[in-house]
């Protein structure tokens, strides 16, 4: 007679609104692909959502570009490629604080709110933004803005500010078994 | 100077195309919305998709319905709520059973090419449906169908044939706070 699981019936009659700050971290799949659910979520309610990629080719064009295309949302990729050190590593730096900026000021607008940036804990990670500054910003944000950040490795100070944060667990992978990555599954 | 990520980029090098089983289990959020994420990837793709929801309610309005048909996508849900035990729990298996019926004709079809079924872990659970039944539909599917199923407590040898399933774990939750369910968020 229990019930089980937080179902959104119950959810709603909980009482206090508040722009969350969520992450989605851990070495498994389904940290974008859940934050992309929650901008169609957000955009469904006729919220304005955006998502910044970070590391993310800016050539990028999978399926979550395509669709956003489809339907109007902005999903703005930047950076050089998942490879790290030397030369690809500065230009990532480089393209990461720009990426920020614009975050920033997204936030700062709010204009939107939701604002996911995506595989943002790359440059914490790596050190081409500082946490602290990152927290900062989050702190004076504006009372309804929405923010998700995606990525492996979440800071621990980041994860200590944050609202909602889910570890993505690998219990399973299809790569192991030598399927390759699907189209519309994995990008 | 490593590639730290299975980066999109990369996995698309791989080379076997199939039909996946995705699973998206564990008491952390994201499940459902991961799997929305993956059919507006896919959709994104122009691929045809699907999602049956088994257990919440057929009255269900929140930002994934509203958002699924905003853009043409049908997400069906079938169930008598959250709340287990009793006469609801008889409306559950007796909604859980037509809903699977339902599944097994969409899937068996192959005219969807990602077909989700949504808190599909929960009439198993109870045995409202018999998980080798499941295994054996699964099995026998066309194959270019990719099935995602999410929802806690995924059934061991469901896991054990499935291509790829994660575990969201929960690390942090604002209702543990007080923060009452956002919309746009949680639902």
């Amino acid at each position: 007679m229990s019930v089980t699981d937080s179902s959104p019936e119950e959810s709603q009659k909980a009482s206090r609104q508040k722009g969350l700050v969520v992450i989605n971290t851990g070495h498994g799949k389904g940290k974008t692909t859940a934050a992309l659910g929650l901008l169609l979520r957000a955009w469904g309610h006729d919220m304005k959502v955006i998502m910044l990629q970070f590391v993310k080719k800016s050539t990028a064009n999978f399926g979550e570009h395509r669709a956003a295309r489809k339907i109007g949302i902005d999903i703005i990729p930047q950076g050089a490629g998942f490879t790290f050190g030397g030369k690809n590593e500065a230009e990532n730096k480089r393209l990461s604080i720009e990426q920020w900026n614009r975050a920033k000021e997204l936030i700062d607008s709010g204009t939107y709110q939701v604002v996911a940036l995506d595989e943002f804990t790359y440059p914490l990670k790596y050190g081409w933004l500082p946490v602290t500054e990152v927290i900062d910003v989050l702190g004076k944000r504006p009372q309804n803005v929405h923010v998700v950040i995606t990525g492996r490795d979440a800071p621990q100070e980041l994860i200590d500010f944050a609202d909602l944060v889910t570890e993505m667990k690998e219990i399973k992978h299809p790569l192991r078994k030598g399927i390759k990555a699907q189209k519309g599954i994995e990008f």
